[in-house]
């Protein structure tokens, strides 16, 4: 039995104010073409599917047609959990109905404990087990339990699972949460603060796959068979160097047989170019890959006019600029000279980048004496 | 075949900031035991299913429930279009997956062209066709059609529908519309202003039935068989004698038969009161519908403190107060007196009010100088 583990669609995600919408819809089309290619006997979506409880409408659009083309076209089923981003309710609407046509959306107990199973020649009947996102004080309200954790949130859900198994059914669940140890990425929101959010993997080891969302680096974690596929595409510019794409996993009779990651490719990738602004131009002029969505890290030392228009003349989908180089140069300047004579030479880079023109000395002076005046004026309310 | 016609549940309704929901939610229940008693082969909602594109997720979780319990438990097929309430993408996702289970969602020009064929031993293949609300220039978009008016907008909309027919089959349209001649009621957003919004009957005389939806009183428009259901319930107190519920269709192999009215009762009626404080204090004690959603319209003439307060101790429901009475008051003594004068009487019933006693002759003189004060600062300002 083929199964595709994809997780943390995030649609309708905005970028430093940017839509990704286009870009999701291209990752996707690669996700379906895959299918049409090399077809699988069900597409599992680990949760996040949008990237807030009321997306927009595009994103409804985008999703819906997405799900016509997998269960209705190729004639898939999908299985979705709702995740943290998502509203469980709004997702849920009309669940019941969309079941008979391959389209199981999960978020909620009731249908946490009634298994969507398919039966393949290839591993017989499997029954996956959808844990909709849930914070420990829902899990609480809805069982009546003693849980104040994630973790005693998963051991109480599992246990409930497992309570269900067949044993003439193999057994995959689809979770989302942070297993303990995993590795982060800086676009996902914590469950919770200080570390409470995690959950021990061994709650799932009697499972036969284990189907995670919720961390955007793929990666395995305590068994072959415990995973997170990963996020559909990047989110932060600190995945820059991630893999990103879907996990194909294949189950027999016996249980798992083997994961593999495959890998999907965003129109704009997500990059870090560092250098000082000529350079990084520079370089742009020749890039094959000069619509990506770039931070700069700009090492020049001194102030730059307008450096987003500059760097857009080449990278147009530049997004935020960084100048640790010029940070660093006042910060040396403030060590080594006094306030004034610092906040002179700022002026003084800003005079020739506006004007092309150097300040006349009385100009120079003018600037001097006003600074001299502002710092002393500060340092007094200061003494105050 | 038997067709239970509704329209307009605006779930998610708020009243004078009072959530509705309850009641609509009580409303639909005996719409529901209706069913359960009297078995029908369809149920139409003639759009405005919601009150607002982004429906309150308590809104959704109630027409889930309604759903399963209509499509699912008493397996009787509906029939949903968007009205110019209701966002169509979000009304629409998953339509294509629900249809299997007997939810067909009509929210584009798409699938209104595709009638739901519903074969019954009565009347044979009927086939109900759904035409989403949309504005002129979506229309004209759609179609690239020179489309300016609603009324054009039906005429070309009806046309491609009735291109359709198959012989063979009787046609029922649900639509969502205004038509000419039709009687307001003051809770309905008008579609478009100043009257382009009318739709002449006669696009729709070749059908069966029509099933519209828009106009929130029950009424029948040019022909028997082309009808307003009327909303769910009152929406407003404009509504207060209007009987809400909906409309019962029976259609044999010929076509139309009887259309009859179905009475549903909110458990809070909109009613409005009229009398003096007193009287309608007096009157509450002894009302057993006293927790009715109520505008009360005061008839006393002098200023009242707090009548919100005294009405809600008998009457917990009050929503709205208006004060005729002192408002008549008001404006014949400002015909007879002089402004001055009048504002002191206003003080002195609100004295009254405050303090229980009556001000003094010196209070009432200080009260009186500073009026004048005041009114010829204001009227020297005026000058100015």
């Amino acid at each position: 039995m083929k199964i595709l583990h994809t997780s943390d669609w995030h649609l309708g995600r905005q970028f430093h104010n940017v839509s990704l919408l286009e870009d999701q819809q291209a990752v996707i089309e690669q996700l379906i073409q895959f299918i049409k290619k090399n077809p699988v006997d069900v597409v599992l979506v680990a949760g996040d599917i949008y990237d807030r409880s009321v997306p927009p409408t595009a994103a409804i659009e985008l999703l819906n047609s997405v799900v016509k083309r997998i269960c209705n076209e190729l004639n898939t089923p999908m299985i979705f959990i709702s995740g943290n981003h998502d509203g469980a309710e709004r997702l849920g609407f009309g669940a019941k109905q969309m079941k008979s046509a391959g389209l199981h959306i999960i978020s909620n107990f009731d249908d946490m404990l009634t298994p969507v199973v398919i039966d393949t020649e290839t591993a017989g009947e499997v029954a996956f087990y959808g844990m909709p996102y849930n914070d420990p004080e829902q899990v609480r309200f809805s069982f009546k339990a003693q849980v104040s954790t994630h973790n005693e949130a998963h051991q109480l859900l599992a246990g409930k699972i497992t309570e269900q198994f067949n044993a003439s059914q193999r057994n995959v669940l689809i979770s989302h949460c942070f297993v303990d140890g995993a590795i982060e990425s800086d676009s996902e929101r914590p469950l919770s603060i200080g570390g409470s959010d995690r959950v021990s993997h061994e709650h799932f080891l009697h499972f036969d796959y284990v189907a995670l969302g919720h961390l955007h680096q793929p990666q395995k974690k305590g068994e072959d068979y415990i995973r997170y596929s990963g996020s559909l595409m990047k989110y932060s510019f600190g995945e820059q160097h991630q893999k990103k794409g879907f996990t194909l996993v294949e189950l027999d009779h016996n249980g798992f047989v083997s994961a593999e990651h495959v890998e999907l490719t965003a129109p704009h990738e997500m990059r870090i170019l560092e250098g000082k602004l000529a350079q990084v131009i520079e370089q742009g002029k020749t890039d094959p890959k000069n619509e990506d969505y770039l931070l700069v890290r700009l090492q020049d030392k001194h102030a730059i006019l307008n450096p987003m228009e500059k760097l857009r003349s080449v990278y147009p989908n530049v997004l935020h600029i960084e100048k640790p180089g010029m940070l660093i140069g006042v910060e040396q300047e403030l060590a080594q000279a006094k306030l004034s004579r610092s906040e002179v030479d700022m002026f003084k880079d800003f005079f020739i980048e506006a004007q092309d023109s150097e300040l006349s000395t009385e100009q120079e002076q003018a600037i001097s004496d006003i600074v001299k005046q502002l710092s002393a004026s500060s340092q007094k309310k200061v003494k105050n």
